[in-house]
């Protein structure tokens, strides 16, 4: 299996379903909620490993009740977990998300406290063939990204403000956010922009804008991939999920338009199922929705 | 040991600290937070044992992640989970507590699903000294008030509405917050109301205030407790505290007017210390206090 390194946040998202959000120091009842695993890296991770990757997940979690439902989800989910860094004393993060009727959402995280994330462990990875990092958790990205740019394969950075530039120096491939852009060109054009840090940074860059597409850099300058066109019931997650199957697919060897191509794929499935990285397809799904469309 | 049986809601707090509460469909971050044990009956029984009894709980929970924390916590705490309903399949309740700067608190609460709390399991209890429930699960509070009445023990109702009548009927103590109370009388002067509600249901009754202290009846009329005057830090689950308390007090054959005042100790020692029922007192603490106030 095409073994992927994700380093960063995995979380727990708190979900409560509400007809109208909060406004008020008040009592809310919702009949409607779920607790689902989340975080960057974690979510990434579950693509990887659901599109059939190897996925080795670099996290630092406490050794609490809240870290081991963390740890016991993705383990569950497949994830190769072995690595994750458990700190006695540390509390682990999660977040209360309020989702309302039309789909606006409030969350609230607790960041964790006393967490630290071990990278001592990534030099004694064999076979790794591609490293997705975050931008959460600065030190340990800059390590994943340098170990990548060192056995060169792929280095690609989820590319969320706020971004620390050294991480753009170091990664191959930026995959922004265009919350991410923006943080840097709040004006520019989109291909104006993405045409500029990667050609600063030395990176191939790209930028998701949910149903607006994918750009990206070409010696030819930026393209453009549409979305695919679905019935969207829930995007929670499905931006992790885009970051997770575009490294796995680079990691296979394809090249970048198709592995945009495969990625988008993923991302509109999972927007079309709810319950965040739960809704993440099989790698059957996917490549079954590419014959078809 | 004194053996005090608690039914009713037993559930898991996420409380997040922040400056202010949010108000809009942001992602809001904070560096303080904790998850707290919560619920009227899994509150009081904490206090039972915290104060040298041995508190039986009656509650329901689903057989999850969320179930477990609540249950481990418990059973460190030294209560009797022995009993506890797990429900197959079932999401236990748990909530998001967002508190501000001032202490306003915002409050989620996911009610569970599928959870049923059995009671078969109450008639063999043997040396059973009071009961205490809560308003949330009726059919349970039913069957326990029922049994105190049949062993002709105290049978305390916490009574924070709604309030189903039938349960008022069957309580040989009920112990209204002032909410509870003014869901019956919303008008009429405190001492009137208790008073025509204890006539109404031929019980003893009483309302809490927090720092304005206790209305209980009595052969005469209506008296009054003040409340221990403390510096405030965290009200939160202080007046279950002040439940266990009380009806820990009367199983140990105190006087109400006794009772009272054991219970306004615990709960406004509570109120000295931050983390919801974790700052709970132990007898000793409440005792020193009490000799020296």
């Amino acid at each position: 299996m095409t073994q992927v390194l994700c380093v960063g946040a995995a979380v727990l998202d708190f979900v409560f379903h509400l007809d109208t959000l909060p406004d008020r120091a008040e009592k809310y009842g919702t009949e409607t909620a779920e607790v689902v695993g989340g975080g960057c890296a974690g979510n990434a991770a579950v693509a990887v490993a659901r599109l059939g990757g190897h996925a080795v997940l670099g996290a630092r979690l406490g050794c609490d009740a809240v870290g081991d439902i963390i740890l016991g989800d993705l383990a569950q989910e497949g994830v190769d977990v072995a690595h994750v860094t458990r700190n006695p004393g540390a509390a682990s993060s999660y977040s209360s998300v309020l989702i309302d009727k039309r789909g606006e959402r409030q969350i609230v995280n607790f960041r964790g406290k006393g967490l630290v994330l071990e990278t001592g462990w990534f030099a004694g990875l064999d076979g790794l063939a591609a490293v997705l990092a975050d931008t959460r958790q600065v030190a340990a990205a800059r390590d994943a990204l340098a170990l990548a740019r060192s056995r060169d394969i792929p280095g690609v950075l989820d590319g969320e403000a706020p971004i620390d530039p050294a991480l753009m120096a170091l990664a191959s491939h930026l995959a922004f956010s265009m919350q991410g852009l923006r943080s840097f060109y709040p004006q520019a054009p989109v291909a104006d922009a993405l045409a500029d840090i990667a050609r600063r940074y030395g990176a191939w860059a790209c930028v998701t804008d949910g149903p607006s597409g994918v750009w990206f850099t070409t010696p030819d300058g930026v393209a453009h991939v549409p979305a695919f066109p679905v019935e969207t019931i829930d995007t929670l997650a499905a931006g992790d999920i885009w970051h997770g199957a575009f490294t796995l697919a680079l990691a296979e060897r394809m090249g970048e338009p198709q592995a945009i191509r495969f990625a988008n794929a993923a991302a509109a499935l999972k927007c079309t199922t709810f319950g965040g990285r739960k809704g993440c397809p099989t790698r059957g799904a996917v490549l079954q929705y590419l014959a078809e469309n």
